[in-house]
Order: structure tokens, then sequence, then C-alpha cells
């Protein structure tokens, strides 16, 4: 059992059957047909020669199918971590091509070990503190900036940079070197893919063409462009008009091996690693859950963490870069009828393939070709309607994708998403140290009591119950004290204020001197305090400290008993502006 | 009106009378008795010529007289901000004297000028976040440091440090050069004033003194002590047998004017006016509040925070450093009888006659009493019974003492009070992100749901209520999903699904998201979705977004009328464990 738990391919191999079988093989071939281009775009966005995204392919499949507990999920590069490894490596100045594809497979090494580290330590909360709104604007700044950066290769061009300004800064003063030849050929990619994406599917449908058949078709685009681009590059020798292509791509299985390893390189990639691990986990879960709850099955967050970080450590081993499950792929392995993590072994299998006999064949692949690729899978990534959903919804989220969103296109992604995170708790705790206060009354016919100002109510005028929402800690302990006092000072009929305490999960030790603070003031003024509906555990903390034994009043088990056992007979009725 | 807002003077003086003057006048004498030998030792503390510390006891009194809010509190140097002071200043790495002081001038400024504009852009809530733990850690760990930091004027040895292992290692090296005669003027001093303190007030009161003179002539010892051993100091050559006295200091009015600025002295200085300006205005604005409290006045945050502003940059523009509210000196001035700010006026009058007359007497004061003198002052601020009341009422708060004082004491002042807020509001966030969760049942003959394993309860096997005792936001969102899904889990009998949201305070985009995850999966199990006693604030949001329109059940106002409307007619009784 506990076997089973841990290595989820003994649970599903042991019942594993021809239909399986078949439907796993036909979504291989698929997304294999899919992975071939995506992976070469991939290794370019990241910086990293052609073949490298096809070894991120292959052992890192094949460890996923051992260790992970979706069925469907399709690991392998993918666009916001290759962006994310391009980042973390500009800083180390590498010059030599080996030396930068060894940096890659050590980020995906440490990446790997972050992973399963976190899966032992149970960390894999740590993804909660990403926002929606967080994540949300991260993956749209980093769509953009992705498709941005790729716009060089459709001129033909040199334009380094990894923020919006330093990009559009270079492509401007490269303008005069523009290629005529490439942006023909990369023009004509992306108009095709364009059509394939948005224009193939309907009109296959129209056809007669099975909606399910004609989606699988519009993802495998991309291969007719490339071979379509390739043909054209050989047959109108593109390379002598300035068409930069692929070249000399290493036939091959993976180079296994442990990559060179040096302490400083390690010390500067470990912080990336980190954030690489973190958002390729929150990628690869929410995609993992989506497509488990459609067929009902069940992802364990631990497990996952593992898994991935297996394969990022399997893919450091064989000359790959940091991986994580992908959306696009995964969606279309589902589709296409994946039943097991087998899907991936096959796929595994056919990136092989590729590795050992599709390499030359890439030699006339325009470069140009392969941004097209890009451009147009990440198009899919950017929305921006996340600005005016958390516009409308509220102020705080609304500023956390602002914040993510400008950081992330301005200073980069992990200044981007890093922000993200601190803006969205800073937010949180400002919130929580101003906490909304009702002064509520009895719902006339029930036990129940509601803001005066909202609710028609009753009230007593010796008797203040406030509400406080919010639990009651060190950052707005003081602003309670004024709270109350502010609000009791100079009513002379007053003769009990109660805390009603439903919305107080927690009391500190701060606020605990600021209930005694509010005990004596109140007590000076003639004024007995009392709590009602305080919680369970909030009760056994009181209980160990000696402010009940300070407490002018008592603490009532609800509101309601509070309010009968109080009130004085003088009853008044408050109507509020808008209530029935 | 709103001048007598800006400056509390015009509101006080007006009825300014004899009877006010004389309480003012007699407070006067007796604090400025006890700040005279106060203000050398603090200098010395923060490793500034005597006069320095008389020069800031001169003109921040007169301009927290004009626009203080509080009657009787005493403004100067304090101990823990002349340790700050000490602390900011040795980074420079200035050699000479003349430098220092400037440097020290600049950061009084400075901190003014910070503290005037949290005034301004009403910022006094920052202070809010230095949960009560904090400050109680971070004191008692800045009073061991000081008194450790003094062990060597007692010796008469070099030895710099500003953490514990620093200044023990320095004492340990140095011990061999240790002086006996400073060992005996220091070691005699502190003696005379350790019984002063603890021994002398229990006689006088035994001699039939007043208790509360007894008190304030204990709290002037010191003078005894300063009188005593300069005296011997000049009768037996002590100079001569090796005894650091103070020696020459300058004789005249205050140097006015504004110190030497350069730009790299200001950014070096401006984190730790910062912290100097938050530190001091929470121990004034504490002391200040006590003390209002127990004459029924009031202390305006604000006005304070202007008021502490315009001290420092008095300090700053007379040859002084940084200042603030003294505990053990307003408590002096308030239990002497001061009324008004007028009292602060004429000790700073009589400051400054041992400016233009006192300082020659000073040549023969050894140092080691005014160590002695500074130690038995800082150990009533060293008070280790925070971690054991924190041990016993809360982890969190445990923890954040305990950051506090390891860190002062092993790595600093500024490290030590910034990890502790650090600490606490990790802590917090921690705990928001893993919320108590209860099932809840209504309790027999009430309309008022309670943990069913707390409370003798009804429930009914059709219905499950869970009440969430957190405001739901992204930290918490994705494991309600998790806790929701995991209790639903295998129970056939329920049909209905109620999140009691009395606690719940706030609900963001994300955990919105996990909501309508939650009421889409609880649907594919046939199950309905309902939510209860949403708060006014909380409910608007929700209307705002179109979770209202895919709920698959209600929202109702009270728990009450949900579980009525819902109820199958099948009871259940719960009785929980140890309940009635």
């Amino acid at each position: 059992m506990k076997w089973r738990k841990a290595l989820p391919v003994l649970d599903w191999a042991r019942s594993y059957d021809r239909i399986q079988f078949s439907g796993d093989a036909l979504a291989a071939v698929i997304v294999t047909i899919m992975l071939i281009p995506q992976s070469l775009a991939y290794a370019l966005l990241a910086g990293l020669p052609a073949e490298v995204g096809i070894y991120a392919s292959i052992v890192p499949l094949i460890a996923y199918a051992l260790f992970g507990t979706s069925r469907t999920l399709a690991v392998g590069p993918v666009a916001v971590v290759s962006l994310m490894t391009a980042s973390a490596l500009a800083p180390l100045g590498l010059t030599s091509v080996a030396d930068y594809v060894a940096a890659a497979a050590v980020l995906a090494l440490l990446s790997g070990l972050v992973l399963i580290a976190m899966g032992a330590l149970r960390l894999g909360v740590v993804a909660n503190f990403l926002s929606h709104p967080v994540i949300a604007g991260f993956i749209t700044a980093s769509g953009l900036l992705i498709a941005v950066g790729q716009v060089k290769h459709l001129m033909g061009i040199q334009a380094q940079g990894h923020t919006l300004p330093e990009i559009l800064g270079a492509l401007w003063t490269g303008l005069p070197q523009i290629n005529l030849a490439t942006l023909v050929t990369g023009g004509a990619a992306l108009a095709f893919l364009l059509w394939a994406r948005w224009g193939l599917s309907p009109m296959l449908r129209s056809l007669g063409v099975s909606s399910s058949l004609a989606a699988t078709l519009a993802r495998v685009g991309p291969v007719f462009a490339i071979v379509g681009t390739t043909l054209a590059a050989w047959a109108f020798d593109l390379e002598g008009a300035g068409v930069a292509l692929v070249g000399e791509v290493p036939t091959g299985l993976p180079p296994l091996g442990l990559p060179t390893v040096d302490l400083s390189l390690l010390s500067a990639l470990i912080g990336p690693a980190m954030l690489i691990s973190i958002i390729g986990y929150v990628e690869s879960i929410s995609v993992a859950q989506t497509l488990a709850a459609k067929r009902g099955q069940r992802i364990e967050p631990n497990n996952e963490l593992f898994a991935l970080g297996a394969s990022n450590v399997a893919s450091g081993l064989s000359g790959g870069y940091p991986v994580t499950g992908g959306f696009a792929r995964s969606v279309v392995n589902f589709d296409a009828g994946a039943q097991t993590p087998a899907a991936g072994a096959l796929t595994a299998i056919g990136l092989l393939g590729a590795a050992l006999f599709l390499t030359p064949l890439l030699y006339f692949l325009p470069t140009a070709t392969l941004a097209a690729t890009i451009i147009v899978a990440v198009l899919s990534l950017v929305d921006l309607s996340i600005l005016s959903r958390s516009w409308s919804y509220s102020m705080a989220d609304f500023a956390a994708v602002l914040v993510t969103i400008l950081l992330t296109l301005f200073a980069g992604v992990e200044i981007g998403v890093a922000s993200g995170v601190v803006v969205s708790l800073v937010l949180f705790i400002w919130k929580t140290s101003r906490p909304h206060v009702a002064e509520v009354g009895l719902v006339p016919g029930t036990e129940h009591f509601r803001n005066i100002n909202r609710h028609t109510v009753q009230t007593d005028p010796t008797i203040l119950t406030l509400r406080i929402d919010e639990s009651l800690y060190f950052a707005n302990a003081r602003r309670m004290e004024d709270v109350v006092l502010a609000r009791v000072h100079g009513d002379t009929s007053l003769r009990h204020v109660i805390l009603m305490c439903s919305a107080v999960n927690e009391i500190d030790l701060s606020a605990l001197e600021s209930l005694e603070a509010i005990n004596a003031r109140l007590h000076d003024m003639g004024l007995t305090l009392h709590l009602s509906e305080v919680k369970g555990p909030v009760m056994d903390r009181l209980e160990r400290s000696h402010f009940l034994d300070v407490l002018t009043g008592q603490v009532f088990l609800s509101q309601f008993v509070a309010f009968q056992s109080l009130r004085s007979g003088v009853d008044a009725k408050v109507v509020a502006a808008g209530a029935a």
C-alpha cells in the first residue's frame, strides 16, 4: 500500500489492458507530433540549442509516468518556464554554448531537488501564497514578454533584453538590419499558424469533421508550418538570402550524466530554481486538477511535487532544462484519449525517435518559423480580462494584478512575481489592521443579530453591541481601543458594552492587553464589558490568561442570551435606511 | 480652533495660574536633578561627549512643551534610543569626534523629519505593527545589551562591540588590562545605586517619610553617587591612579545651526532614523497614554508624532542627538506634581543652567560612575517574564519574543526588532492560511449553532454545516476546497452543504474561484451548496460577481433559517465528549 502510494505506476500498471493501450498510443502519436516543434521552439526561447528541447522531452516524461498521480498530464518544456530559464541564465554572463547548456541542466537539477524537498516537507502549501490574480497577471505578462521577444527572429535581427523596454529598444535599434527574406518566411508561417488556430477548426467542422478531430488537427498545425517552411528553405536556398536556420543538430541519445557543477553557479541559481519550481508546480497542478476533476480522478499534491521533482532531476541528468506539466499539450493528450501515464512514456519513445532519426531533417528549418510557433502558442496565455474582473471585484486584487503585470514587463519575471506576492500579503495585512466593526441589533422574531445600518433591528439604549469583523491581533489591537472608546464617549444612557466575537478567530497577546485596557477604561466610566459568542479555541486561550478574572462583565454563549440577560426593558427599534 | 489643535500650548497657557506654576516648578527641579546625570550617562552610551547629552535636554524640551499633547511627558535622551544611535553611527567608521557629533545631530534631524512626515501622512498606525511581545522582547534585550556594554567602564578597559558575543569577547580579551581603582570606584557607585534603588525607599518610609517623597528621593539617588565619586576623584587624585574621568566639558549655550550634511551620510542614516523614530514613538506614546489615562486626559497620536518630530529637529539643530519621551523621568515628573508642559520648559532652563555653570565641576566625574548609573537605570527595562507569559498564552507570541530577544542580543538592535516584526507577520499569515473549521449543530432550545465536538447539539444527516473561522483569501482558498471535499467524500446520506460565514470577513478573488470550484464539484456529486450569515460588505461584493448566478443553493440570512428550511425531518443528536 505504501509502495503504491509512492509509485502510482504500481497502481495502474497491474490492470493495464489493450483498450487502455490503444487510447494511450493514439494520444502519444498526436502529442509527439505537437511536441517536436514545441520542444525546438521553447529551447530557442530559453536561449538553448534546439536538441536540448528534445532531450527535455524524453527522460523527464518517463520519470513522470512512474511517479505522477495525474493520468493525463503531459510534461515537458513550457513557455513560461523557458522564459524564466532564459532570465535566470542571462545574468551569469556565460559566453560558451556548452557552459550555457550545462547551467540549464544544473538549473533543472536544482529545481528538481527543490520540488522533492518541498514534497518531503509537505510544503506544497507555499504555492497557495501565489494568489489567483498574481498568477493570472504573471502568466499574461510573461506571454506578452515572450511574444515581443520573438519578434527579432521574425525580423532576422539581433536584439537582447529581458524586460519590455530593453526588448523594444533593441528592436528599434536593430530595425535597419531587418532581413526581408526572414520577414516573409516568418510572416507566412505566422499567418498560416493564426489561420490554423482560429480558422482551420471551424472550416473542418463545416466540412463535417468531428469537432474533437478538428481541434486536434488545429493543434498540430505547427507541424505543417515547419514542414512547409523547411522545404521552402531547402528549395529556394533561403540560407543564402540571409534567413537564419536551425542548422546542424546532433543526432543520438540524450547525453546522460551529472552536469559540471561549480559552487558559485549553484548559489547564483538556487533562487531562480526555487521560483521556477513554485511557478512550474502551480501551473502543472492546476492543469492536472482540472483534467482529473473531469473524470472524477484524484491528484495528490505531495506526490505531484515529488513526480515533478523527479522529472526535473531526470531532465538535468539527461542534457535537458527545467520542465513542468503543460496546459495545451495535456488537453490534447486528454482529448486524444490518453488513459494512463503510459501515454507519456510512449510520447517519450516518439521523441527519442525524433532525436535519433529526425534531427538531420531539421537543418533547413528557419528559426523564424519556430518564433512564429511560439508567438501563436503564447497568445493564448495573454488574458487581460483579469484586469477588468479584478477591478470590478476588489481593489486589492486589482492592485496585485497591476503590480505583477507592470513589474514583470518592466523589471523582469522574478521581480514581477515576487512583488505580486508581497503586494497581496501587504494588502491583506493592511485590511486586517483596519477591520470592519458593525453595531448590531436583534432581527425581530429571531435570535439573530445584524448591523443596525443595514437591517431593521431592535436595540436597547443601555446596551451597545459591537461585532468586530476580524481576529484581534497586534496590527489592529490599539485601533479597537480607539473604536470602542470613541463610540462610547458621551453616550450617557449606556450601561453595558458587549463585544460580539463570532468573527474573532484569534486574540493574541497584544490584543489581550488591549482588551484589558478597554475593560479598565470602561470600568472607570461606570460601564461593564461583556463578550458573546467566543469560539472554543479562543476561549481555551482566554482561560489560560487572567483576563477572565478582571473582566467586569460576563462571557455569554450567544449574543441572544447576552441581550436577554442585560436588557433594561426599554426597547428601541432602529430602521435602517433602505431596509424593509 | 485649528490653531489650538496644532499648538496645544495655546490651549493650556491661557488658563495657566500660580497653582499650576508651583506644581510645574517643583517637578522641574526634581526632573532637572535626575536628568543631569542621565544626560551625561546616555551621551556616553551613545558614544558621544558628555555635553551632547545636556544639549539634547534643552531645546528639544521646549519644542515638546509647545507642540506636545501630553501634560506630563518628559522628553530627552533615553537608554534604548542612545543604544540605537551608537549602533547606527558605528558602521560609518568616523574617526574624528567632531564628525561623530555632527552625524548624531544629522540622525536626530532625519528622525525628526521622519516623525513629522509620519504625522502629516497619519502613519502613526505603522507603530501598531510592533506587537506587544516584540516591543517587550526588544526593550528587555536592549537593556541587557546596554548593561553588559557598560561593564568595560567599570573595569577601566577598552572593549568595542554591538552584539552580546562581540562585547563579551572584547571584555574577555581586555581582562588583563583591568584597572583596580576604576573597579573600586565603579563598584562602590554601583553598590550605592542599587541600595538607593531598592533599599533607600523602604528605609525612608520606615522612618516616616511619605511614600511618594521616598520614591522621588530614591530616583535622584544618582546625584549623590555623582557628587560622592567626583569628590573622591578630586581628593584622592584618582586620575593619577588610572581612573577615566569625564574631563574638560565645554561651557556655554548649545551650538545652534544646521550640522554639516553630506549626501552619503544621509543615505546611510535614513534607515536607522526610521527605526529610531518608530521605536521612540512607541515608547513615548505608551508612557504618555498611561499617564494621561490616570488623570482622564487625552493624547492625540498624530500631534505626538509632530511634537516628537519637532523635538528631534530641535535636537539636531542645537548640537544634540535623537530624543524621545522617557519612562522613568515622566513618572517622576508626574509624581512630583507637574501640571502642564511648562514643567518641561522649566526643566530645560535648569539644564541650560547646568550647561552654563555646572560643566567645570564635571571634570572629576569618573565615567565608571556614569556607567553604574546606566546599569541600574536599564535593569528596570529587563523583564524576562514576557517569555513565560507568552509561552503560556500562545506559541506565536512566544516565538516573536524569543526571536526578537535572541537576534537583538546576537545580531544587533536593528536586525532584532525588524526580525521580530517579520516573524509576527509571517506567523499571523501562516495561521490565517490554516484556518480552524468547525462542523456545527443547533444548540437545543436556541437558534444558536455550535461546534459538534464541544457542545451537545442537534444535526440532520442530510445537512453538513461547516463554520469556517477565517476570512477566505488566496492563502487558504485551495485548502478550503480540500477540507470541504474531504469531509463530504463518502458520506452518502448528505444532500446539502452549508458554509456558515459568520467569521468570513472577506472573500477575495482567489477564494471566489475556490467557492465556484467547490460549488461545481458538489454539484457533480449531487449536493447543493448554501451559504449562511454572509456579512453585508462580503455580500455586496458577491453580488458584483457572477457567483450567485451559478450557486446551486441559496444564501440564508441566518444559519437557523438555513437549517429549518433544509432539514429532512430526521433528527440526530450529537453529544460532545465532555459536554453536558
